[in-house]
């Protein structure tokens, strides 16, 4: 069990009337996870995240190795420091390298601090002994830190300069099985997503720098998106206008159902898949030996998920201006129990289920999942309206009325503003359902309405 | 389950007669690692983590975590770019900075690649509300990679450029709970180290560039340490040449016994613990509010385990010159099951007890710590002689004897050596009663001779 009294959660408290030098446009979930103390501004575009916050991070690290795994990955460690001369080979460093940081050391051999992987992986699989078309498919994926030097660093975790991804690499013997590859790792990717709960569309997608043929992306709908969408308001569909190639301001009709006009929409990209042929692997030599025995170029896959910013995006989709909400996979903390206020008439007896509701509520969700509000200095409201602010999925505030004799009730708070009065066992009963639906989740098992929901928008693609 | 015949296991084959260029020494242990595909060299002291690798690091994370979360620890992530002008702020700048990767944002700051984050966690808490007496102490902690660029790399994982760390820094009121933090965290440091099952010593230390009044190491005794030790043979006391400042040459006798003349012998640091005093949160301004109300400096401490460092030095301790042996809280996998010669003769019937084996076995162990080495094309002998080299704790082979009608047996092969034959049951009780000491040690419960064998080390500190 956590304590709210030992939590390191430092809250942003603004002086009245003092004039906050604003230096860095916020959008309005991560004004709040800055002011709750969630995540704290580090230099320039880096951020420093808070226990809270960590829990999340954790949690979706760990849900993205599980959909990794389940899509035959194999998890590894890149050095961040990427020579730079493998990105001469490749031609990347020809363009505009000014999102780069790069960095010499002692010897002035130069590195890149690596905003991605492609070069150093393609590099490895070239030196290693002969790789067999019997060894093959391979899917490769690390979960790091990754660095771009951003011209302009906006809405918090959604655009930092240091970030956390999720990479993957798939090397395979043709063109034919690359797509098989991709097939499955895309349907690791539309599961993730589902599991999040946070809608979301996929858009067939420019490769740009990436190069190679095949390439969608994963974009959640906000205001504070960078992308410019094109969406159907009948069917779903969306399209990324960059590749619909339409003329600004002229109308252009669904080419899913050809029912209604596309709307701009923003969209904050969060996933990335490409297939990427022999970009990498004729450049830099990385072939595997075919069922004649002779060497080929490797067909290469690459996969990107933005940790980070995939919660970053998700709070902003779901969240009030008053209010985070997190997806329910992602939550730091599943259960907020606020106790009663020390010094109050009701304490004694309200203390009694207190601590029985500690015992039966850490055993249900876990030890873990249950934080205890145990600042009994403060009163109930002000314990309430903190915890509602950090959308915890379920507050139970055990108070005045807990310490009724014969029939104690607690008072329940869902996101989103709904409140219950339960008995014990009903406020249990709840808590056991909400764990058994995030069992459920973690298993791929949907709910109907969300599986039809989600895939209108993911069956929908140009 | 896991699958050999998946595993990216990239093996370092040398043509016969190659003249290898050596550009850097390796230990025994590294040379292993690198000649069976668990690590590869990157650029200039860099490495690579390979799949089967990564899960030894990721096991080590988990348990660096159970036990930060026992002393209080809380997660969270520091940016890897902390601006140098913090560490201006304290002087560690004012020295030797040629170990320190430094880079500039394209608005020319400058920002130092972290080697460690005494000066970025001190800032953070410089610039929070005000932190009252009450919260504290107040422990953090995150796990990430560290730059050092070291003028000469040495065996591999042991010292590269890049690594894994993790670090805790302690806040507290005064020096008096400061050092019970010290106390805490370094009880939950020697049960880590306990739980690891390699013999290691805790030395005084010198606080050198950190600063500070008390500190300690933890040291792995191999031959390719880089610090000199001095231990007496009779009692187990050991302390560190530095700071028993002793003539090299002369003998000393044992400070703790008096029994005899303490010998030189290396040591790999694996770990330090530091009581720093306010040497940071002063000349950075992190103070907190006392019961009066006044601001006053918060005394720290801090806290680092080489993660990768601790696998490459457990290794090198454990491992002969032509095998691996790993701690067993380490080891990839528990068990690998090497399966009958395809179109032998026992292939049919053997196979029955395969299939039934990797069931049973998969439910004992977990089925990700049962690696199946599935290469039936591969003879039993060959399947046998790599398994052996990486080391895994149980090694099982169904081979001819498994198809004897009526009384099927079963080959295994423990670590160092030991080889049995058993029948099934005979076979899934040594794997439940594995599973079973991983899961005692998890819990900290410990044999009764480890727990002597290694207090005598812990005990006997200057
Ligand atoms: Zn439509
Ligand atoms: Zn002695």
């Amino acid at each position: 069990m956590n304590k709210a009294s030992r939590l390191f959660c430092p809250a942003l408290v603004t002086p009245k009337n003092a004039v906050v030098k604003q230096t860095e446009q916020l959008s309005r979930s991560q004004k709040l996870l800055t002011e709750l103390g969630l995540v704290k501004s580090g230099s320039n575009g880096t951020y420093q995240i808070m226990p809270m916050a960590q829990r999340s991070v954790d949690k979706m690290i760990d849900l993205v190795q599980r959909n990794m795994l389940l899509a035959g990955g194999q998890k590894i460690t890149l050095p961040i420091l990427t020579p730079t001369n493998l990105w001469k080979k490749t031609g990347r460093l020809d363009g505009d390298i000014s999102e780069f940081y790069m960095v010499r050391d002692r010897s002035g051999k130069q590195f890149l601090m690596s905003p991605t992987h492609e070069e150093a992986v393609t590099a490895m699989l070239a030196t290693t002994s002969p790789i067999s078309y019997r060894q093959l498919p391979l899917r490769l994926y690390q979960i790091g830190p990754k660095f771009r030097d951003e011209l302009k660093t906006r809405f918090g975790l959604m655009r930092a300069k240091e970030f956390l991804m999720k990479d993957m690499y798939s090397f395979d013997v043709s063109e034919e099985t690359a797509r098989e590859t991709y097939s499955i790792v895309s349907a690791a990717y539309d599961r993730l997503f589902k599991q999040l709960e946070v809608p979301f569309v996929k858009v067939n997608a420019a490769t740009g720098m990436m190069g190679g043929s095949v390439s969608h992306e994963y974009h959640y709908i906000s205001p504070v998106g960078e992308d410019t969408l094109l969406q159907c308001s009948s069917c779903g569909f969306a399209g990324n206008s960059e590749v619909l190639d339409v003329k600004p301001g002229s109308p252009v009709s669904c080419p899913s159902c050809k029912g209604s006009d596309l709307k701009e929409v923003r969209g904050v990209e969060v996933a990335h898949t490409f297939l990427l042929g022999d970009k990498y692997s004729k450049p830099l030599g990385a072939t595997f030996l075919n069922t004649s025995g002779k060497p080929q170029s490797l067909v290469m896959g690459c996969y990107g998920i933005g940790i980070s910013r995939v919660i970053a995006a998700a709070l902003e989709v779901l969240s009030s201006e008053q209010e985070l909400h997190w997806p329910r996979l992602l939550a730091p903390y599943d259960v907020c129990l606020i106790g009663p206020k020390q010094g109050s008439k009701e304490q004694p007896a309200a203390e009694v289920i207190e601590n029985e509701l500690l015992l039966q509520v850490g055993e249900l969700c876990g030890q873990q999942e249950l934080l205890h509000d145990d600042r009994k200095e403060l009163t109930i409201g002000k314990r309430l309206l903190e915890a509602k602010r950090l959308g915890h999925p379920l507050i139970i505030v055990v108070g005045a009325k807990a310490a009724h004799q014969g029939s104690p009730k607690l008072e329940v708070h869902l996101s989103k503003g709904e409140k219950l009065e339960l008995d014990i066992n009903e406020a249990l009963k709840l808590i056991a359902d909400y764990s058994q639906h995030k069992e459920s989740l973690l298993k791929g098992i949907f709910p109907q309405d969300t599986q039809e929901r989600i895939s209108d928008s993911v069956g929908h693609q140009l």
